[in-house]
């Protein structure tokens, strides 16, 4: 519950009540930051069927506020693998395009495992984890059916006017921004991926896949395609995404969802392993199509403009091949919250508070550029690499595998930067160069 | 010197006496293992002109034997930066293409700068580092003039017998091979990048380049192509390098270096930066063209065979674009020390070690494909994706310079798994593998 907000401090207004959008607004009520969030659908909604958290994410979640925990797990998370005889979770790379055994014709080699540690991954349907992520919010600071027209400065000391398409406008000291309209020359661009996802019940997953695939995270992989499945719900059904490569470009940026037909899909794994198939059929037959996008061709020269700040998907919207794009908006959402509620520190009891409001938020955001920016564009790229990697051709030749198979060491880097993030020293980072940028202020204005 | 050597202990047949051979040769004299250099030349030499070590090479080299670092220097390395304000080496990345200034036309924007640490990198000349090497090993263990035509098992102890081109044979207990004949899928293949290769006067240098990039390793980038060079021989020179891209594939596999002249690089170079252009007329008229091969395509499934195994370039040769192929095979060096010591203590005092000298040797190889494949491989795969990202053609645009440079924290990741290698575990894992093979080969014995 909010504390006593003395008058020095300042509101941050939040654009976009995603799960990021609402984990930010989590953090700063914990913190007895004013705060409030608009978004511009008339009720919560995350696209997308599942989304998984490494452990890493999920104790910067808990650094933020341990009720997005608590939300995540109430709303059925689950770790990504299910072994009675290994606590640990795992992700998975198997053969999916060639081996057949006449023994056994649903059997894929094991190419890579990677040991994620003790609850290493969990996996939650997206729209359970909002539902329950809502109620930690109070009602009274979210504002829906809001769609953000342009953000305006008003006034000498910086404080921001956001305008809505309704004809309304609020005020703010500080404000996240959805992205786009400020710098068009950063956007999200096609990424020629093509992803297909299905939510399908766990017995019929066992039917396809037998009761040990469908209960662990696999990617089954081969040339140009792979198709990812982890369990969530409390393990009463599985996340399947099949990705396949496109040569072509995508038509238009503003509908990346169109109708399709399982059959599409069937006919491009038809050579595949028998239990890729077997999981298709499961399928809804009228399926989406969704057009994989990322900002790796456009990246954001700079997550800060004065006191307005990129955070999440707006400022390295990442393709999901990392599995991590959330966890790496988790991280700003953590970095943010530290620097705002620095600013407060900074504010409190001082009587001039109200002029010295937005340098200090403009220094906090420009600390979060510092701390952030290399490590969110890194993620969109690295995410790429990953499905590269994962797709690459010669999966689909045996002779080629001693080569294609030297990809693991660097697959298993890349997770670990994910997994194995220095939040600590992300945190204490962010608290010394706030400090040092906020007395070289206080110095100069001496002078 | 050698010390007393017992009968029961090996002897080690390294067949090529690079500086990779000389210095296994020299880390195996150190610790009384018998060991024989067969070089196919009637000297010695080193192809290339310039080669760098990291300082955690140079640790490593330490490790093996201490005289092959004092090699090193007195064959006149010199740490990669000379800058009487800081004490580090730098890798230096800077815009060879774009910039151009009227009031300096020289001027090339800094990208990006890695600090490597004091004495991170130091560079030499091969010639005298290899000149220099050459003094540490007895002579009456090398034989020139010999070159490998197969390796024979003999006799029941699986003994192996060396036969030469010239119609003489050797044994040896165990044997370095230098690759090739034993697993036709597995060469080195053109990497469809060309390298002309220089060694120019330090005053030519300061003159074409400045004094502040003569005296410090710098990286000339654009699309397609980079120069790169850094000071050897007591600074009195700097080894200079320009890779080029080429779309086609190279005609002869046997012949990879061949006649070139320097107006070919000038007309390549011809829109770069003016001190670019100026350093090239310090090249010498008539050049060679190195075709750059490497076993990306084709990487050796395993090091190790029976008592023959794969070492330096044998098992991972490499393009140079992280500077650290010797680096890795310096490693490689390490862990074979420590392999053939841990065999012959094995064996010592044991009156039935001939009979157990070859399972002991098989064991030691084992381990040592275990502890190297993996960084062996990927550090082709490596030194590929560098030279990828330094020769983006998004350098030639600077509009496109916002995504190219997310390029940097890749090469950061990617130098400081070489720069931190973790040794000490690298030793570690070593003899605990082997020691965990050894016991088990004893518990079957028992059996």
């Amino acid at each position: 519950m909010p504390g006593i907000v003395k008058d020095t401090s300042i509101d941050v207004a939040i654009v976009g009540g995603g799960v990021i959008g609402l984990s930010l607004a989590a953090g700063l009520i914990k913190r007895n930051i004013k705060v409030k969030v608009y978004e511009q659908a008339k009720s919560f909604r995350e696209i997308g069927a599942g989304m998984a958290f490494t452990a890493n994410a999920i104790r910067c979640m808990s650094l933020v506020n341990p009720d997005i925990v608590s939300a995540l797990r109430s709303g059925g998370s689950v770790p990504t693998s299910s072994d009675k005889n290994d606590p640990n979770d795992y992700l998975r790379w198997i053969d999916g395009y060639n081996s057949r055994r006449k023994d056994d014709p649903l059997y894929e080699e094991m190419l890579y495992k990677l040991n994620a540690g003790y609850r290493g991954f969990e996996g939650t349907r997206r729209d359970q984890f909002l539902e329950a992520l809502v109620k930690v919010i109070p009602q009274e600071i979210v504002e829906l059916k809001k769609r953000l027209n342009n953000i305006e400065e008003k006034g000498p000391n910086g404080r921001l006017q956001l305008n809505f398409s309704d004809g309304t406008s609020v005020e703010a000291d500080a404000a996240t921004n959805p992205g786009g309209e400020d710098n068009p020359a950063s956007h999200p661009h096609y990424t020629q991926k093509i992803a297909y996802r299905a939510l399908v019940p766990m017995e019929k997953a066992i039917e396809a896949l037998g009761e040990y695939k469908a209960r662990n995270q696999h990617n089954h992989i081969g040339p140009n395609a792979y198709l990812i499945h982890y369990p969530v719900a409390n393990q009463t059904m599985i996340n399947a995404t099949a990705f396949l490569s496109d040569p072509n470009e995508w038509p238009d940026d503003k509908v990346t969802v169109v109708p399709a037909l399982r059959e599409d899909l069937e006919k491009h794994f038809a050579d595949w392993n028998p239990c890729v198939n077997a999981l298709i059929q499961h399928f809804p037959e009228k399926l989406e199509k969704w057009a994989v996008f990322d900002m790796w061709d456009y990246p954001a020269p700079y997550f800060n403009r004065g006191n307005i700040c990129l955070a999440g998907d707006a400022a390295h919207a990442s393709t999901p091949h990392h599995g991590a794009g959330a966890c790496c908006g988790i991280e700003d959402v953590l970095c943010l919250c530290i620097l705002m509620s620095q600013v407060n520190d900074t504010l409190r009891g001082d009587e001039s508070a109200s002029t010295k409001k937005n340098a200090a938020i403009c220094i906090a955001f420009e600390v979060f550029d510092l701390m952030r920016r290399t490590r969110g564009q890194w993620l969109v790229n690295s995410s790429r690499r990953m499905c590269d990697l994962i797709q690459q051709p010669d999966w689909g030749d045996e002779s080629k595998w001693i080569k294609a198979q030297t990809c693991f060491e660097e697959i298993r880097d890349r997770s670990f930067k994910i997994w194995h993030y220095d939040y600590d020293s992300m945190i204490k980072g962010t608290i010394e160069e706030y400090a040092k940028r906020q007395s070289a202020l206080k110095g100069s204005d001496a002078m």
